[in-house]
């Protein structure tokens, strides 16, 4: 079924903000998977079709959900991506890097020429094996997402506000460590911040809540406006951003796939940023 | 060294309300224990010394510390343990029953007189091996202190939010399930309330982090004089509980064993729980 990183972020930030989106896919990509990105308002120029077939991911999830196994990954057209960017992208001012290969992901940033925010998430594949290219990488970056036991690998430190410390002296100000069930943790100057996890009654399917996070936080600083380069975020910007983020990312696993972004209404993202103030307060 | 769940329960509550214990010792019991647990004004009236060897924990804990291996338990004097109350705490509102047999929890509660609010912990050994007598112990329970693994075995049920309407149906109308350096989740009638592991810059020893917990919440609620019997407890007041008892766990895994409570004063506390405002407001 539809799935990638690219789809879910992008499905997901298109509640805020309008999207662009460059990334490739095969022959075998579905015109109504184009038709849902579409319909959402989701620019497609960037969106490349090679012969060949899509990338594939399946794998298989612990009964608790918090750990999954993978069956297959084929990199498939995926292998030999160049991302080009079309013109009209050149000048965006809001930039948020997938997980993929760090030296891509510097290309596409090197490329744009009004940038006011950028930032990206990566893995423990990359932190493993190739870290001086992450780090070149991550330098230029804003921000950085990433998964508790990411963020204690890239910072060799176990203790998180120590690996927090120790991460965005490399570059991100701004660092969100994604914690699954258990929320998600904003590090930035003004100490942190800790967002719990929303407790479903049912969690059907995990798969896109980090990239869905990553999109709600993208899409809320974009509507918003933020501008890093005339004074300092508000933080209070960012935490409601990690918050989104979160109701993004809970809304995601209510279904199968993508299947929730069928129906979600902005309306429903409110509702639930609401809750989420009524389970944290004290 | 000085450790135990009835140790670390009695020292938290001492903060904020005055402590009656009832535990079993033996003859190797230090005099400088005795002394710390009497500095801090807990009446041990019904601390029985008998005979034998204080029972004797000790482990070893992962490198995140979210994960420990026992090396040995030894329950010497515990083995044969019937708790006896002195006459002076049988009048007293509030009981906080620590983790032990069921049926010796049920003998204790059955023995008081004029409870208010009665509550306690229990662990995957009695859910799984004496489940009818826990079923039996805490349905007579307002409140049971469980953690999240320990919530999932005692229900039936992966998702927390279904296993807390599981378990309160059982009895207790109050559920904290503790999640570790994940913080903890309260049920209640009006809902859930999430608060979050408070970061520490390194932790020392997590050992009696839980049973710290408790002590926080139920001295803060006996502290607040809350009557359930003359209508529902407050829900601020049940969050301010679980949020101290957060407090008090954090603390205790700054030091080795109980040593943090040598040094903790009530205005650290006070302080920690107005961070806690601070790291969760949005």
């Amino acid at each position: 079924m539809l799935g990638g990183a690219c789809t879910y972020i992008s499905l997901s930030a298109s509640y805020f903000t309008p999207v662009k989106i460059v990334a490739v896919v095969g022959e075998d990509f579905l015109q109504e998977d184009l038709d849902l990105l579409a319909g959402r308002g989701i620019d497609l120029a960037g969106l490349e079709r090679v012969p060949g077939k899509t990338f594939f991911w399946s794998g298989v999830y612990s009964a608790d959900m918090n750990d999954r196994t993978t069956l297959c990954t084929d990199l498939n057209v995926f292998a030999g991506f160049q991302p080009k960017l079309p013109g009209h992208y050149l000048e965006q001012p809001y930039l948020l890097l997938g997980n993929i290969q760090p030296a891509l992901q510097r290309g596409v940033l090197r490329q744009m020429k009004s940038l006011r925010l950028a930032g990206g998430d990566t893995m423990n594949f990359w932190i493993e094996g190739y870290r001086d290219e992450l780090l070149e990488t991550i330098r230029e970056w804003d921000f950085l997402l990433i998964n508790d036991s990411e963020a204690r690998l890239l910072a060799g430190e176990d203790m998180l506000r120590r690996a927090a410390d120790v991460i965005r002296a490399m570059g991100p100000r701004i660092l969100v460590i994604k914690r699954g069930e258990h929320g998600a943790l904003l590090f930035g100057n003004d100490g942190y911040f800790a967002a719990p996890g929303y407790l479903l009654h049912q969690v059907f399917d995990p798969t896109g809540a980090g990239d869905s996070f990553a999109g709600g936080f993208i899409g809320y600083l974009a509507q918003q406006g933020v501008n890093p380069g005339e004074g300092e975020i508000d933080p209070k910007l960012l935490r409601n951003a990690v918050v989104y983020g979160s109701v993004m990312g809970s809304f995601c696993c209510e279904s199968f796939g993508v299947d929730r972004f069928r129906t979600l209404t902005r309306a429903e993202i409110d509702g639930r940023f609401q809750e989420f103030k009524s389970i944290t307060g004290f």
